[in-house]
């Protein structure tokens, strides 16, 4: 059909193009594609019983105020509840350093829409989440990226980046997406330091951080950036932005994140905000606090993590003993991805199309990379399906990659 | 607190700031003040029961699927439901023809995001709905401003505004925000035979439409666009986007709102959802789909406008009996709105500060007009206060009226 609206895109428009993540995530709506694709929960960890008293009770007790119109900022009984729950994690701060967004993916678009100007240059890791670009593309960013290990983002290579002039910086330090890695304590140091240095702003990206299985928890790069000078421990210095969510810990369905920043900040989001969604669904905010308040989310995290430790166990088991040589994958300590990298012949690309034929699927990692290249490589999500889909799954994956790896010939 | 963030803040944000309307939302959380400045919806009418049976059978048969991630042009029952509800008001639509958005604001972001380049020009109503400006000075549009009386757009003016090249049209027809007025049907002819004729879209808001209490319904701008060269009724030809949403027939709370648009369009919109918020809330779709299937919502706004067109009719009676001389209204026939106009040398500005110094509130109307100028007009909201608020409202506002309206030397 042809309309007016046809020759009336904006420039923008050009760089607006469908992320391969949300075209696979459709895949999984056919029942019987086993996917790896998405990064989705584990729906039997949905806090169901929790939601539905929650609900009774927001509905007999205030659903004029549920159901109504709320403030841009967001509920502020729920910021209050993530400033104490930050407090404990090394960040002090206060409701005003807080906006509640829909989803982690709006404080993203949010943050490109205050600060990117076209052209300017973002420091990422590379590889780096999608859905980053994506947002940030719309606002005409440009990217220096660094290349990253399975000790996250290295950082010996961070000051020659640092000397081109990049806006800000931007890091996922907790089992990253894509590759579930994460930034080593000296690495964290090093990043704050330099960047305290160089007098760069970071941008923390840091859905997953609840979700580790084993090993120490590490200081997040808010909190460390706090120590810079040894002026005082938890000082909310407002170098770094931080972001999270309730996506992992509850449901993302409700669409809940939330952003720290300085409080000039957290005013120029408001106004940005107001005129993106006005705010954040009150009754999904409201919910979220009755069922978190009572410190229920502490107790449901170990039994997330009690589920996606077994699941990645599963599938490493599984990759261990089905892959053809010259496979290898990581081995996170948290989260819900691991990466694996293939013989470099591979391109995982239309490796895909052979694998959704097999009816399994997976992330091909060559796009994550804002530099390009890196088409071996793919992001396996392990937190979604069962064991016994898990072995499945990695039966197909394995018989597709064995016929794709060319046999040394002798 | 100075921050590396302070000298950082893209160029559009100097055209982004905190709105009127929503500054002033704030003022009706301190529960002494009897505020008619927000759009607010009457809690009474939330169909709290409905919501509640819903929540229950939603988290007992489908919470895997209502707290999940979902797709980003919405959840397929929900938009089927609105498609069969837009044939019985005459536009003819499937749901690739439909998106759901995180509130109509969302949409109107959005259009911004894939239509507007920096320095295109809209063509609005003078005055029209704030947010949609809010919206779109993010993007850099300038205005096209084309006066308005009780009957809506002026469209004898509409001819010479055309012929400036505006990149489309932006009218609210239904008790629009904030005057009131609706567009008559002369002029609905008037208005798409123009567009049609100079190959201008149109952007339809109606999110008041069904709040109608008294006179027939007139037909949408997107049904009479069918019309034109009379092809066929009800062929949806793509040249009008047209917008509305669930916050005035259901709740505000749940952030859930529609865009119809050709296909192609569609598309557009759902790259740019996906780097802005992913989806909307999963959850609320479901709960609304489940709320609204039956036929509900039909039902619903008949006593929603009971109940309104009672609260229309009390402040218009109380602005009769208290009103100084001078001082003129609105009568609308539905919505939530009335457009005062005082004597020209009243600034309506300075006025609200003497009014919340008497605890009552209203939204200045000069900000409304792209073209600036009408100080001395006001919105006031009747949808949301009780009968005996709007009384003892309409006293404090009369009072302060009084105190400015310079009488007559002689």
């Amino acid at each position: 059909m042809q309309t007016p609206w046809d020759y009336r895109y904006a420039q923008r428009t050009q760089r607006m193009t469908s992320s391969t993540i949300r075209e696979l995530l459709k895949l999984t709506e056919q029942p019987d594609i086993i996917s790896f694709g998405g990064g989705m929960p584990a729906p039997e960890m949905f806090p169901v019983k929790e939601f539905g008293e929650a609900c009774e009770r927001v509905l007999r007790d205030c659903s004029a105020q549920a159901l109504q119109y709320g403030s841009t900022e967001g509920y502020l009984p729920l910021r209050e509840m993530i400033a104490r729950h930050s407090v404990r994690y090394g960040i002090s701060i206060s409701p005003e350093n807080i906006m509640i967004t829909t989803g982690s993916q709006q404080a993203l678009d949010l943050l490109g829409k205050i600060f990117i100007n076209r052209g300017d240059r973002i420091l990422v890791e590379s590889p780096t989440y999608l859905g980053a670009l994506q947002a940030w593309n719309a606002y005409g960013a440009e990217y220096i990226p660094v290349p990253s290990d399975e000790n996250g983002m290295r950082t010996d290579e961070l000051e020659s980046a640092l000397r081109t002039g990049p806006k800000f910086i931007y890091v996922l330090p907790n089992f990253q997406n894509p590759t579930g890695a994460t930034l080593s304590l000296e690495r964290r140091y090093q990043l704050v330091d330099l960047a305290d240095r160089y007098g760069v702003p970071i941008i923390e990206d840091d859905p997953y951080g609840q979700l580790r299985f084993e090993g120490e928890h590490l200081p997040s790069v808010v909190t460390l950036d706090g120590q810079v000078n040894h002026i005082a421990d938890f000082t909310y210095r407002g170098n770094v932005i931080y972001l999270s969510t309730f996506s992992k810990t509850l449901a993302p369905g409700l669409r809940l994140a939330w952003v720290v920043a300085p409080p000039e900040v957290i005013r120029k989001l408001v106004q940005a905000k107001q005129g993106t969604d006005l705010h954040t669904s009150t009754f999904n905010q409201v919910i979220a606090y009755e069922v978190g308040r009572g410190g229920f989310i502490d107790q449901h995290v170990k039994e997330i993590n009690a589920l996606y430790s077994h699941r990645r166990d599963v599938m490493i088991d599984a990759l261990e003993e089905m892959m053809p040589a010259g496979v290898k994958w990581s081995h996170p300590q948290g989260g819900l991805f691991l990466w694996v990298t293939t013989p470099p012949d591979i391109d995982t690309g239309p490796l895909l199309k052979d694998a959704i034929e097999r009816k399994v699927a997976f992330v091909p990692g060559g796009p994550f990379h804002p530099d390009g290249g890196h088409q071996n490589t793919m992001r396996l999500n392990f937190s979604y399906s069962r064991d016994e889909l898990i072995q499945e799954g990695m039966l197909r994956l394995a018989s597709v990659l064995t016929e794709h790896v060319k046999l040394p010939v002798g």
